[in-house]
Order: C-alpha cells, then sequence, then structure tokens
C-alpha cells in the first residue's frame, strides 16, 4: 500500500446515502457527517466544545491559515494540539486561499509536507478549484490539480501517515471530472473530495450541483467514501447525502452567525426576520430573539453559532435516522420543499436515469417502513422504478391458465386470506391467476403480492385519481401479453376510490379480445 | 352582556391563520396556541412545569375526571390550586367520557354548575360529539348538543364568570354545522369550540377535516377565535391554523408516550424504529435511544411526553414564525409532504375556492418575504390567485396607445432603471406600454411591477417550463384585448428560460392581429 488508507464500512443504504464507519489510524467517524470547518485563529465555538455537545469525531481546518499564522507553534506542537480536538482532523489544501490571497508561494510539495508535519488525518493535495468558468479555464484547473496531486504523491512516499485525499475537481465539465476521476483510479486513494460547490449553492444552482455530483459518483462507484467540499446550508445535507456524498464540510454555522444570520432547517432568517426562536437548542432555550439583537455583538456571534452549528448537526441526525429507516427519499420530499431551487434539483435527480439506476442497485430490496408517495415525481424514486421493472420482466401466467380474477383488497384481507378464495372460488371456476388492483404499480401477481413493496405503498386518492388511465391501459397491457380469455374484476366490500373498479372492467372490457366480468359480493 | 366574554385582538395574519391575543378575565394566552390536555388525577409533566419550559399560558382538563376523582376537593380549592396552574383553564364537558362510560348521570346543568363553581376559566356546555356517523344519528347529536347549550345557558345566567364556549358539532355534515353555527349567532359567545376532529384523524381521513373546519370556519366569519378540540398530531398544526384555528388541544404527547411513541415533526416513531433522537430539546440532548429504551417504564414515560410537549410547542413556533413572516403557505408546502393523506388534505384545501376567496380576503396584500412556488398547486396560494384576478382586471392600456414593449427583466434591473428605458428608448420609436414577461403570473405592467408579489416569487424553471403554452396564450389575450397593433419582445442579458423569449414571439406572431418583432440588444 503506497500510504495509509482510510477504511470504510458500510452498515445501512438508502438510494446512494449510507450510514458508515470512517476509519483514519485508530480514529472512527460515523458517516454521514458534517465536518465543522474550525478556523484556527478564531475559534467561535471550540473545536472540543463542538465535540462534546454534538457527539463529533471529524473536523476540517485550514492549512493557509496554519501556515500563515501559525507555522511554528503548528509544526511543533500538531494541529491536533493547536486546535484542541483529538478526533480525526482533516486539513485542506489552502488552494482556494492561496488563489484568492496569493500571498503564499507554495509549491503542491511544500503544502503536502507542511500537512505532514503538522500531524493531519486526512490531508488534501493542493488543488485548484474549477468554481463557475469557461471551458478553457477548467480544463486548466483540472490539468494543474493532476499534476500536484502526481507531485505531492511522489513527494510524500510510501511511508506518509497521512490518509491523501484525492480532490475532483471540473466543476460543471461532466467530462473533466470523469478525467480527474480516471486519472486517481489505481493511484491508491481510499477518501475523495468533491470540490467547488460553493459557488453553486450561492447561486442557487442547485440542480447543478446535482449533475456534478453524480457525474462523480456514478464515475466513482458506489463503493468509496466520498467528500463534499463546502457544503454550505443544511438545507442540501439530504439531497447530497442521497446522491453519494458521506462527508461534507462548512463553514456556514459561522459564517451565517457573523452576519447575523440565524439557520433554520429550510432556510435562514435575519434575526430582524425571526418572530421569535422557533427551536429547542439550548441556546434558543435559554434566550430570547430580543436578547440576542441586543446582545453584544461577540457574545451573539458565539450564540448563533451555536445554534447554527446544532441546526447541522440535528439535519444530520434526520438523515441518519432517514436512512435506517429507509425512507431518506420520504426526507428528500419533505427538505425539496425547502427553496423552489432545491425542488429543481431533486427533480433534476429524479430525472438522471443513470444515477437512479445506480441508485436502484444499491437502496436495500426490503425497508424497515413503507413509501410514501405524492404526485407524479415520487413515481421515479428508486424503489417504485425497480417495482415497475421487476412487473414488467414477471411471467404473469407461468401455467398458461384462461382466467384472470383481479380483486382490490390484498392487503387488508391477508388475515383472512382463506375466506378470501373461498369467495373468490365461489364465484369463479376453474382455476385461475390471481392479482390485486387498485395500485400505482398496476396488477400485482398474488406471488408477488408480499414482496417489499407493493403493498408497503400508502399513496394518495389524488396521485390514482390523476393515474387513471395509464393504470388502466399497464392492466389491460398486461392481461394481453399473458392471453386471457376470461377477467373478473372482483369488488370485495367499498371501492377505495369509487369508481375504480367499475372503470377498469370498463377499460379492459374495450381492450381486450376477452370476457370480462365486474362481481361484487353482497 | 349575558356572561363573561373572551376577547380576542388579532395582531398578524396569513391565509386563515393569525397570530393574536386572546384574554379572558385579566389573563392573557397568545394564539394560535396550543393547549396541552391535563390529566388532573396523573400529570405525567405537571401543567406548571408545561408553562415554565414553554411559556405555555392556557391549558384544557377534564370535566368528568375532576367530577368523577377530585369532586369535593377541586369544588373547595378551585381547578386552578388542584392541577397547580394560574394561567387561563378550560375545562371541557366531559360529554365524551359521558358517552363513552356512561356511569354519570349528569345533566346539562349540572355540567355547567360544576364548571362554575371549580373556577374554569372558559367552560363547555355539555355537547355530544358527533363523530363519524350516519346521517340520522349526527342529526340527534347535534340537536342534543344545542338544547345543552341553550339549557346550559339559561342555567349560569349573565352573572356567570365563565367564558362559555359554544360547541360546533355536526362532523361531516356541512349543514349541521351550519347549523350549530347560525344557532349560536346572537347567543353571545365569543369563543367557539369544533368537535369531533379525532377519529377523523385517527382514520387519517385529514381531507375531510379540512371541509369540516372550512365549513365552520366560513359560517362563522374570519373574526371569532376558534378552538379544535382533539387536535391530535403536531403535524396537523400548520393546515388548521391556516384553516382558521386559533387554539387546539391535544393529549397526543402523553397517550402517545404512553405507547413509547415518539413524535417527529413529520410522524411518529415507536422507540424500536428509532436510530437516534434527531431531536436538540433538553430530552433528547440529555439521553440517548438505547438508554431510553432500558428506563424504568414511569421516567420514559414522563421524559418521551416532554420531549413530545416539546415537539408540539416547536412546531407552534414555527407556525407563529411563518404567519409573522407571511410564509404560512411555505410551511405548508413543506407540511404537507409529512403523510399523502395530509398532501390530500392540501390539495382539498387549494381546492376548496370558497375557503381560499375568503383566505384572500385575509391574507397580507405585502409580505415580510417572497412567495416560494413548486408546482401547479402552488398556483393555488390565495397570493397568487389574488395576484392573477388582479390582472383580470387590471386595464393594461390605459392611454390607447399601439405598442406594446415587453422586457425580461424587470426585477433586476430597477436599479438601472433609467438605463433599461433609454435603452428601450433607442429601439421603440414613439410611445408605448411596458409589461415584463416571463412569470406565471403572465405579462406584468410598469405600473404593478413593484406591487407584491409580482417581483418577489421564486419559481422553479420546471413550472415556467411546464406552463409555458399557457403563459404564452395569456400574454397573447392580454395584448390583443388591449388592441396593440405593435409589440416588441426585447430580450436583455441571457435568457432565464432559455428558449422562452424566441417561444413567446412565435406564439404571439401566430396568435395576434399585430406586428411582432423579436429585439436582443447587443
Amino acid at each position: 500500500m503506497p500510504w495509509m488508507k482510510a477504511v470504510f464500512e458500510v452498515r445501512h443504504k438508502d438510494i446512494l446515502g449510507r450510514i458508515g464507519v470512517l476509519t483514519v489510524g485508530g480514529k472512527k467517524a460515523e458517516t454521514p457527517a458534517f465536518v465543522p470547518v474550525i478556523n484556527p485563529v478564531n475559534q467561535v465555538v471550540p473545536a472540543s466544545e463542538i465535540a462534546e455537545m454534538f457527539n463529533c469525531n471529524i473536523v476540517i481546518t485550514n492549512s493557509y491559515i496554519l501556515f500563515r499564522r501559525l507555522r511554528d507553534e503548528v509544526r511543533e506542537r500538531g494541529v491536533h494540539a493547536v486546535i484542541g480536538f483529538d478526533g480525526i482532523v482533516m486539513t485542506d489544501s489552502g488552494g482556494y486561499q492561496v488563489l484568492q490571497y496569493g500571498e503564499v508561494e507554495a509549491s503542491p510539495v511544500d503544502v503536502a509536507l507542511f500537512q505532514e508535519a503538522i500531524g493531519s488525518d486526512i490531508a488534501t493535495p493542493l488543488d485548484r478549484p474549477t468554481g463557475l468558468v469557461r471551458r478553457g479555464q477548467a480544463v486548466k484547473t483540472v490539468e494543474e490539480t493532476l499534476k500536484n496531486v502526481k507531485a505531492t504523491m511522489e513527494a510524500v512516499g510510501p511511508s506518509s501517515r497521512c490518509v491523501w485525499s484525492a480532490p475532483i475537481q471540473g466543476g460543471l465539465y461532466p467530462d473533466l471530472v470523469e478525467k480527474c476521476v480516471d486519472e486517481y483510479r489505481g493511484m491508491g486513494f481510499s477518501y475523495y473530495c468533491l470540490g467547488s460547490p460553493t459557488p453553486l449553492m450561492t447561486a442557487y444552482k442547485y440542480d447543478k450541483l446535482v449533475s456534478m455530483i453524480s457525474v462523480a459518483r456514478r464515475r466513482l462507484g458506489p463503493v468509496p467514501p466520498l467528500h463534499l467540499f463546502g457544503a454550505g446550508h443544511p438545507m442540501v445535507f439530504p439531497i447530497v447525502v442521497a446522491l453519494g456524498c458521506d462527508l461534507f464540510d462548512s463553514a456556514s454555522y459561522a459564517l451565517f452567525a457573523a452576519e447575523d444570520r440565524y439557520i433554520l432547517p429550510y432556510g435562514t432568517a435575519r434575526l430582524d426576520q425571526l418572530y421569535s426562536l422557533p427551536c429547542s437548542c439550548s441556546v434558543c432555550g435559554s434566550t430570547t430573539v430580543k436578547e440576542l439583537r441586543q446582545m453584544e455583538k461577540r457574545e451573539r456571534f458565539r450564540l448563533l453559532s451555536l445554534h447554527n452549528l446544532n441546526v447541522c448537526f440535528q439535519e444530520l441526525n434526520q438523515v441518519r435516522q432517514a436512512i435506517w429507516e429507509g425512507r431518506l427519499f420520504e426526507l428528500l420530499e419533505r427538505r425539496s420543499r425547502a427553496h423552489p431551487a432545491l425542488y429543481q434539483a431533486f427533480q433534476a435527480m429524479l430525472e438522471d436515469t443513470q444515477l437512479i439506476d445506480l441508485a436502484v442497485s444499491q437502496t436495500p430490496l426490503s425497508k424497515r417502513r413503507g413509501l410514501f408517495l405524492y404526485d407524479r415525481y415520487s413515481l421515479l424514486r428508486p424503489e417504485v422504478r425497480r417495482a415497475m421493472a421487476w412487473l414488467e420482466k414477471f411471467e404473469v401466467n407461468k401455467e398458461r391458465l384462461e382466467t384472470a380474477v383481479l380483486v382490490n383488497v390484498w392487503s387488508t384481507a391477508v388475515k383472512e386470506h382463506t375466506t378470501l378464495l373461498e369467495k373468490i372460488n365461489g364465484l369463479v371456476n376453474g382455476r385461475y391467476e390471481l392479482f390485486t388492483y387498485g395500485t400505482v404499480y398496476g396488477l400485482i401477481p398474488y406471488s408477488l403480492n408480499n414482496v417489499f413493496p407493493y403493498s408497503q405503498t400508502t399513496t394518495p386518492e389524488t396521485l390514482i385519481r390523476s393515474l387513471e388511465n395509464e393504470i388502466y391501459e399497464k392492466a389491460a397491457r398486461t392481461l394481453s401479453k399473458a392471453g386471457f380469455k376470461h377477467v373478473y374484476v372482483i369488488l370485495l366490500g367499498r371501492d377505495a376510490y369509487p369508481g375504480f373498479a367499475k372503470g377498469l372492467t370498463n377499460h379492459l372490457t374495450q381492450a381486450l379480445q376477452a370476457e370480462v366480468k365486474f362481481v361484487k359480493p353482497t
């Protein structure tokens, strides 16, 4: 092994998100992880306090500031002692600052040796962030990044005690992002970072962020851990996790606080835009918005930073809960209504069929809780696509029977299974294939009825109504392909969607070369 | 005045929700108010603790239990002393328990005099909850309720020191609900309660709940305070407030806790369905899900009740924040994705045009923050309907000019207003009417451009795309009605919706008897 490796163990998955454990040296961090950015010279909330309050085991800090302001001290005492944190400390390359302020003439090798010298756990080769630039410029940033990475890896050699991250640049140019990933393959990286999301996020181009992450994750494959640099507002955490980002750092908690901005799970508000503090964290429980407004600036900065951190970690816990119970998609449905641009990103994600195909391969076959569907976009979610695809492939009439019986009450009738079958046998002579109707999936064959998610799906009546004709047509295709000659549409009890059973019967009568009977037993 | 009145002062409004202050005797409570149900013989969290932790000034307690278990004590010491709460104490009538357990033969007059005797601040005549019953039964419950209310009001007489609430029953029969309201009108009530939501909520019939509240609120008119009995889960708070409920009690915090159920803002989870505690309240900050599971039952009951209360009060704070900033509808968009049945209720609300008309009359003309639109349902919100209606009525060509100029960049170009006009004057000879295009509203005339919400609306590109043809047609109707002979479609800078300006030009060229020019200045 050329240098130290991060070990990443996945425990639970949903869409492309996962709960996992990242091990670096002997230290562990649970993912998805929010990685707070620690300003080494001005810790508004000390890293040790963040660690304790939020059970946080990984932070990131800034090589450039360390180099400029604390060079000798950090070389001597190490980065952990200087920032006061004994978990995993990641360092960025300072590439962004080198570009911005340009005061330091640092070579990739200087930057690398400095990170090694200060004992960084996860170090970053001097990358050149692409940002939102024209293609020519983007190509240059990628070439320079790749050149720097190679120089770095040669300089640090096989005995390096850092885990080296592979910085993926290329921004909005898919082929450049792919080129980065391809170049890194085989170089022995165990930790990847995706750069340049910040300009996309500040411009609310969340849909572009989706496609950038999608390109990187698809090219990387589903396995290796992926870190998103500068993820900004916690309202993007669910979608970036769903797209396959395992870690994401952000300084927003402090940057927003410095401007008197209060983070909400669905946005931000200036202090003068708050009626009260609609939060239960320790800060909001012990002060009022009026007190906050009148407080001395430094103390307000600290308290707002703490509150903002709290929102970030709480959102992270919601994401983990969602993955674990198999409802990450439900969380996306909710969070995508935090801002129209986020909704557009959610739609873009669902229309990225290659991405969803990958998600289908990663999403568990069965889940702790059922699916909630809302509208046509919900039908594009991985489990629904997969369930639809299974039905397409399933041979519904293996025994070449001539009679199909469609009933409406599988899920509630399972407990009276025998009664149901007796009832049907009383109505239908001879052998038959049995299906359920009245779901968004189309007709569900008997043998698939208890397979997740067919009967674990909750659908609003409005969605069934808006799909009525499509569902009828699909049923007709299924039955006609299987060559049934007799079809019974049986309505047991009340029609959950009044008129649906009758409508289905009428449609099948028109569409099929078969005898179709509607039966409502009394 | 026949008996004591509640005073209700409205401070901020949005949709049919409002932030207000309810004054009863000398005591005040801010609305919308979550009114926790206090079990007088088993306070899992003492009322005094709820008051202090959550700044709660109003609770409700159960007459039936007080009567059965603490009759003499509560007559002697008063209800405030017995439950240990000095804010507003409301008592229910016990009508539900009388029906359920039937052990007490209490007349309406007994029930009323008991509530007076114990010093209830807001008392409830012995009502007969309708529930989910057939019409014949529903009629009986309403008749009995009305009879009881009359008997009560005669018995207590004009010197009563209670505020008497008017219990509205009738359930799903709109005419019965209306009959109740009509009967109470002129009887001097200052506080109304709407009964029977619980069976609707436990059956997830939130859409029926919407129509029941809608009927009551429309018949009552927008002014008087309305209390919803038994509002259940906090995820319904936003919609019931938006429909005009000012107060709502619930015992769910304790009922759920007793079954080891943990309330989330978007649902509930049994303790074994939790990965961790995704919440920042004092309980969740000081224990873990594992500790909770292993804890002694009574202590767990208490901590879960506290957590559940916290979610309720936090949701209430979010609702108040949303009303205050004018984003109650945005909150509904988010919360309606908590459950498909809630989404269906949200759609039902938007399709209730009489309700929305009332909401249009109550929603402020201008707001602290702009509108977020998501999909076609967002277009049914009150501000959008109103803004569309204004445009329909607005005479777009008062001066009978022959030339219309359509530009795409109002909102961003306001700061360079003069430059913009100079630019247009350089392109167009003579006088013209000026409009903005590229919004969901259609063409916005110059003089309306700064009127809320035309340029304070954020729309995802996907929505504009899906409405493209409708927007084009609307523009054609506007221009043709106003009789313009020359139309300039000017595209300044980049088209926010690539191809939109060209598409508009093509459509207008086809649809209008006018000369249409597309101009893209360099």
